[in-house]
Formats: structure tokens, C-alpha cells, sequence
């Protein structure tokens, strides 16, 4: 049985803390684990949320979006805001995503209760990748 | 508040049971929550174990690997084994990820255990994906 040591695969580990690192998260890869739940930041750094899930396309493995769960944001239940990947920025200081709109823009953004989710088809994602100003 | 409603999204919801599947699946994408715990079968239909997490690109957003876990396999603790996004194929039949490769060649596939995970840098990935006959 070929286990891939760490000589054959790269630099060697030097401590359990930097092992725990890399199983969920090197410079390059992060776990899903790790993503869902981590906090959501507006730009003004106020805290809104966390990441609920990921959102992935089937055959191209790309993350779509990162479905934000906002518990009872502006006086609602629990609503559910998809975010395209791109329109997130990991801010280390605050180990949490910022997403690169004000508060006044988000409030107005897509989103939906868990009792009428979207149908996330072609149309569903221009309208949402056009508001947050990412393209595919 | 712009809730998008389903009338400019896409076609109308049907039924409850539709709308559970929506929130965590479509037609091109899955939920990050229903990928982790699915089911991993070799080609000739033994099931290996589960995914435990995928491997996203920061920024890319792309899934790398995602990670299965054998609990127990081949009489070893529990054990890791990031596996192409690319290698798996979904078999609706089956309700869970097919490998494209017989047991032999999965026996002797690049895996690890907790407390020594590897560096998931080029020279890893490059390895991995050569093993699984699949590119970048």
C-alpha cells in the first residue's frame, strides 16, 4: 500500500497545531467543514450571519454559491441568502467572509425562507451574479 | 425588500416535497451538506464508506477533492482519502459516488490518517491526479 508520506509530497509537518491546520485548511485549499459556519461580515463589519451551505455544480465541481443563513435577520425567520462565491473576501482579522456590499444593498439582495426555496436555474444565477456585480 | 419570487426566477414550485429538494439540490447543483456523508462504491459495487469533506481552491471556489472516510478499512483506523472531484461519478441507481477504479488499484491509492495529513500543495494534487488518471 503506497501511503503518500510526507517526504514524497511536500515539506514536513512540525507540530499538531499545524496538522489540525492542514487536514481543513492549507494556503491554497480550504474544508468544507471549515466554510460552513463561518461568520458573514458587511463591509461596515457588521456580523450577519454564517455560511449555511455551499451551493456546487455537479459536473464542474465549482462552488456557486455560499448559502448564508441569517437567523431572524430584519425581524424575519431564518432566511437564506445565496451569494456567489466570488462576491466573498476572507478577512483573516476577523476569520469570517466579508461580502463586498453595504448594509442598505445586502438588505435588498436575494434571498429566501426554507419554505420557498428558489428554483437555482440559469436565470435564477444572472439575476444574483448581476446584483452582487460578479460574472460567471 | 426584493424577496425574488418564483414567478421572475424560474418555474413555480409544485410540491413540498420538490421544495426539500431544491433547497439542497437541482437539476446542475448540489448543497455541500447533502456531498458530505454520501456514499463512496467502488466499481464493482462495494460501498468503501462515506465523503467527510470536500477540498474547495480559496479562491478559485473549484472543488479539488473531496475526502472520503473508511472507518476501519483494510483492518487500519480510520482513514482518509482525498479523491479527485473528477473520479467520481454519481450513480442515481445506487444513491451514492461511484470511483472509477477497481478495488485493487483503490487498495493501493494515496490516503492518510489524522494525525499525519499530508500537505495538500502542486506536487500532492499532481500526484493524486496522475493516480486517478484524471487533469487538471
Amino acid at each position: 500500500m503506497n501511503q503518500m508520506t510526507n517526504d514524497t509530497i511536500g515539506q514536513p509537518l512540525s507540530s499538531d497545531d499545524r496538522r489540525t491546520v492542514e487536514h481543513e485548511e492549507t494556503r491554497d485549499l480550504i474544508s468544507s467543514d471549515k466554510v460552513d459556519g463561518t461568520a458573514v461580515y458587511s463591509t461596515d463589519g457588521e456580523k450577519l450571519g454564517h455560511v449555511d451551505h455551499l451551493m456546487i455544480g455537479k459536473r464542474s465541481g465549482q462552488v456557486k454559491y455560499a448559502v448564508m443563513s441569517f437567523g431572524g435577520f430584519l425581524g424575519l425567520g431564518e432566511s437564506y441568502h445565496p451569494i456567489p462565491w466570488d462576491a466573498l473576501e476572507y478577512d483573516t482579522d476577523r476569520d469570517g467572509y466579508v461580502v463586498a456590499l453595504d448594509k442598505e444593498k445586502l438588505r435588498d439582495a436575494p434571498y429566501y425562507t426554507s419554505d420557498a426555496p428558489p428554483v437555482f436555474d440559469a436565470n435564477y444565477g444572472a439575476g444574483l451574479y448581476r446584483y452582487y456585480g460578479v460574472f460567471y
